[in-house]
């Protein structure tokens, strides 16, 4: 094989209660990345579309790229020679997943070049290392359910421990990202280090509520569990009008509103696609009310991940 | 109605990751508590039996009745007469919910008695009253699935939601009671106020997996989620010999093993009945070479939770 595409989508990590250890994944936006082979041997990033020039064009400091060496380096191939076109689909710092929908398009078009050496589930570590250079912290929340689809739950870092569980064929994210940006980096810096026991257990209480939720598909239990009593109130200073745009989404439909990965895009979760889109329009108006410009996404719950593409 | 008996199991509360969270009742040993009217009005103990005289005979001291009061307080029922027996079939303080059954099986019986005026769920603020005179903590974590049967989430105090996740068929609990005592007082008052982020990760983590384990029926993500990186380090020096007797359950068939409520009573989950009385057996003995007796109770999950008896 010469040449590969490959998708690979936007997350909601944390999913409020979950930090560091829930992500879902959403069908649209997501990156893509074209890979063809050369003669001359080594990695070279030959266009990033989307960008607006901010990416490193080095392939070793790309989270893109880096997977890929990394990759490579596993596979003790040392001659392959090959360049990188990364379409880039959803905004920086967003709070999106955008690095690791870049890393997971790249090391699974990576690996699909090499004809699959490696599954699915072996691809993570190396997706992981796309979010140590992007973020400083190679945490799997966004790669995990970027790479695999569905509900992913990271019970375990040390040893990694990864599992997917089902979500509701009824439930519905809306995705919507204000016209401000906060670095993964400071968003992480602000959070302090110890937890009350108190808040602790009432953050275990609402973990165990949004699983069982999720499971037995009781959309009012999700609903209710979806209470983050230690991030949220410390992140969403760095959102202006958090607590309005969230109030409206719940009163206009949806089971319940937090802070998409780091921020400051905020996501919910409703019942049903209309109730999504109801709550969507007014986030969009509430961050409008204060002349601030919110794309909005819409989807179901993307079950298959990351995608080769048709050639 | 005029005489009434009732029943109320035995539970495991914390089950690893869960403090004050998760709790599950196993089938035997459980309180009996035989209510029959007199003509005075007032709530008199009559008799409690395998309390060894350790327990208030003072009817609003006792948590066998402070819940009764408290529920005929609600019902605004002022003249009622009644005797109470409590046959006490399990140890003091032995973290195996000894006054949460006391407490549960009087107050079904007192509802009974009644005529059902509330349903079960209804009567869970009253049992946590009982908690309250014993414990100084109303936790429901003993209380609900004595009263419920099942595994039971409360997922949340303030205000209460409480629910039940179904367990696999094949999961047995294996409780071993070594003869010393711990107060739950104390027990509590030995935790740390405050929690590294890094380990509320770690429990939010565990807790996921074990509910998805249970719901999944997946009994190695069972095992792999029976780690409690908070509160088990710290009571487990209450216990002599915990480190070995814990790897003495796991060495021998257990999917995991920690200990049960405020301890020292240790309980470990298995597949099979065989492996629960393996690991049950192998605790037993590690305990006894430190010259500690213990006994030991091998159940299924109780599904039912408190019964009235047949007259």
């Amino acid at each position: 094989m010469n040449s590969v595409k490959a998708f690979a989508p936007a997350t909601v990590a944390n999913v409020a209660c979950g930090f560091d250890i829930f992500g879902f994944a959403i069908e649209e936006p997501g990156d893509v990345v074209e890979l063809s082979r050369r003669d001359e041997p080594g990695i070279v990033i030959t266009s990033i579309i989307g960008d607006e020039g901010r990416l490193p064009r080095n392939a070793e400091k790309n989270a893109v790229t880096v997977v890929m060496l990394h990759l490579l380096k596993h596979l003790r191939i040392k001659d392959l020679g090959c360049e990188v076109i990364l379409h880039k689909n959803m905004p920086l710092g967003s709070g999106m997943g955008s690095s690791a929908a870049s890393a997971v398009a790249g090391v699974v078009a990576m690996n699909e070049l090499l004809g699959n050496p490696l599954t699915r589930e072996e691809l993570l570590p190396f997706a992981m290392e796309g979010e140590r250079i992007a973020s400083g912290s190679a945490h799997a929340d966004n790669v995990g359910p970027s790479l695999l689809g569905g509900f992913v739950v990271i019970r375990s870092y040390t040893p990694l421990d990864i599992f997917t569980i089902p979500v509701p064929e009824d439930l519905y994210c809306t995705l919507v990202h204000p016209d401000i940006e906060i670095n993964t980096k400071d968003a992480r810096f602000i959070l302090r280090n110890e937890v009350s026991l108190k808040n602790t257990i009432a953050q275990m209480g609402n973990v165990a509520g949004l699983v069982a939720g999720l499971m037995k598909a009781d959309y009012d239990l999700i609903g209710r569990s979806m209470v983050d009593v230690i991030i949220e109130p410390v992140r969403s200073i760095l959102i202006p009008e958090f607590k309005e745009v969230k109030q409206a989404a719940i009163s206009n439909g949806a089971l319940g509103c937090s802070i998409s990965g780091a921020g400051p895009s905020m996501f919910a979760l409703s019942r049903g696609i209309d109730n999504a889109r109801k709550a969507g329009e007014a986030m969009q108006k509430r961050f409008a009310e204060a002349g601030i410009e919110a794309g909005l996404h819409v989807s179901a719950i993307n079950k298959n991940g990351a995608m080769v593409l048709a050639e």
